[in-house]
């Protein structure tokens, strides 16, 4: 049997977590409640409980873990620095440190976009592609750059995100304390926001059908503007135009010539899609932008702990 | 002797050049007219003449040649594609080419912020930094990237460009194309057009007894707000506002630590950075940002002479 290696997601409702090998094949997978009230030990404990029964099921030990967590990390320490859109008190808390000696593994720790990015690099659409900037679109925006066919991590792995570009600058109030990040204009959070202002004003009544009183979502509000409202359609065209922006702008900087979108507002596919897709020639002037491509994942919501697992058999045989 | 390398750098209305050693010592230098209406091949035939006359100078020849053009090139090729700022016509040139014909050297082209990029960080300020980003701002705004202590140039050499990230979506046309580009809010054509616009308004007293019936320049304009010419100042202060958010975009994005303004509006120096330093850490919040140093190159003008003569130096080494 091939070695195997643990890959952690840790979002703000729930942790995901797989065993499988440097190639991709996943032997056995779970997921629990963040409860991230509870502490960050806590949460810790209850995942090296879950890795646990996964090598349980699969009859075998995973080499080394690798665990993507949402915000500004240290990644050398393995320590985290700032969690925004997380429940709880994660600041300074040494995340590698807990939860080796928890399960007696190496633990490397990256943010949970630039995870993604790895999955998609290493298994998905852009597999081995020479650059990529990923876009996760869902509580808030991450991204993830890869240049000269290496994820791009910078001094402490913090580099790519493209969702806290300000785009408005007198924008709104933003999680991280700017204002007018792209993340407040075209995230899940903001689109919802958009989508129940809408409803509030009887300007969604499709939305407001297929809603009822469950919460908005990215998918429904796509739905909706499909069914015929034109309110909730132009909502989606608007945040949309702001991503091509924000991402025209990361192209203009990088280079980077394939780009790659997922989490839950990337579901809204062409919807999304297309506006980026036109702004990328009208803004992206100064570098060839004909071949630059944009998609979905294909990983769909498998690209952050696919990721985990090829770093942690990245850093693995690294040594 | 120690070999001799030659730099040129090919600017809208000059074209400056000189031979030097790897270790940057100049040996002879020297200035010509761009004429470029005359044609490319004019231009660069007149260039190879002043290289010739710069050997005669030194008695040796130099071993290669790097030459900094503004615009977008396919430096593999060596040949220009787009040269928005510059008189003649440049498109489709095989610029390494024609002067290596006329010189019997080769001859290795980069877009001129990033020969600025490689002086600055070869023999400025910022040398040997692990990161920069190079902000020239002078006609137009062009930039460059040190990522892992090297240039980082991407395919075609066409990374940096953060003087054509999209600040204001409905904004002012650029020479690029695009709409609301940083270049037309903060290129010293943008602020010189400004100084006259309140001139004419009779809001500018001070700039109008400086520029008297001469043209307006950056440096002028820091002299006028300096004797106390207020709306020239609140003028500059603005450009320098949109400055530090398409700075702090680009550092978001690639996590750069070192950043150093150079081109004619950096002589703006305190004006400038004083806004462009309150922006990083208010803009700048998922990347720590206590480290990020910004001043003005310490090579002045001849950054991009200095950086042409190390990247010949660089790539006749590379064979």
């Amino acid at each position: 049997m091939a070695d195997l290696f643990a890959g952690v997601d840790l979002g703000g409702t729930k942790i995901a977590a797989a065993l499988g090998t440097a190639s991709g094949e996943v032997a056995a997978s779970g997921v629990i409640e963040t409860r991230g009230s509870d502490g960050a030990e806590a949460a810790l404990k209850r995942t090296a409980e879950l890795l646990e029964r996964l090598a349980g099921e699969c009859g075998a030990q995973p080499l080394a873990i690798g665990m993507g967590l949402p915000g500004l990390l240290d990644i050398a320490a393995g320590t985290a620095l700032f969690l925004p859109n997380l429940p709880g008190h994660w600041t300074g808390v040494p995340v590698a440190r807990i939860l080796g000696a928890e399960t007696g593994k190496s633990v490397y720790v990256l943010n949970d976009a630039r995870m993604a990015t790895m999955g998609e690099h290493t298994f998905g659409a852009a597999r081995a592609s020479a650059t990529l900037l990923m876009v996760t679109i869902g509580t808030g925006i991450g991204g993830g750059l890869v240049l000269d066919g290496e994820l791009y991590l910078g001094r402490l792995g913090a580099t790519g995100e493209v969702g806290h570009q300000t785009i408005l600058p007198e924008g709104p109030r933003c999680t991280c304390g700017n204002r007018g990040c792209l993340e407040t204009l075209a995230s899940g959070t903001a689109l919802a926001a958009e989508g129940a202002a809408l409803m509030g004003q009887g300007l969604a009544p499709r939305l407001k059908a297929l809603a009822g009183d469950g919460p908005v979502t990215a998918r429904l509000m796509g739905e909706a503007a499909g069914a015929g409202d034109t309110h909730v359609a132009a909502a989606i065209e608007k945040a949309a135009t702001y991503l091509g922006i924000g991402i025209a702008n990361a192209i203009t900087v990088t280079g980077v010539e394939r780009v790659v979108l997922t989490g839950g507002v990337a579901t809204l596919g062409e919807l999304l899609l297309g506006p980026i897709r036109a702004a990328i020639p009208q803004r992206v002037r100064m570098f060839p932008s004909a071949h630059i491509e944009v998609t979905c994942s294909s990983l769909g919501d498998q690209a952050g702990v696919l990721g985990a697992i090829a770093w942690a058999a990245h850093k693995h045989l690294q040594g």
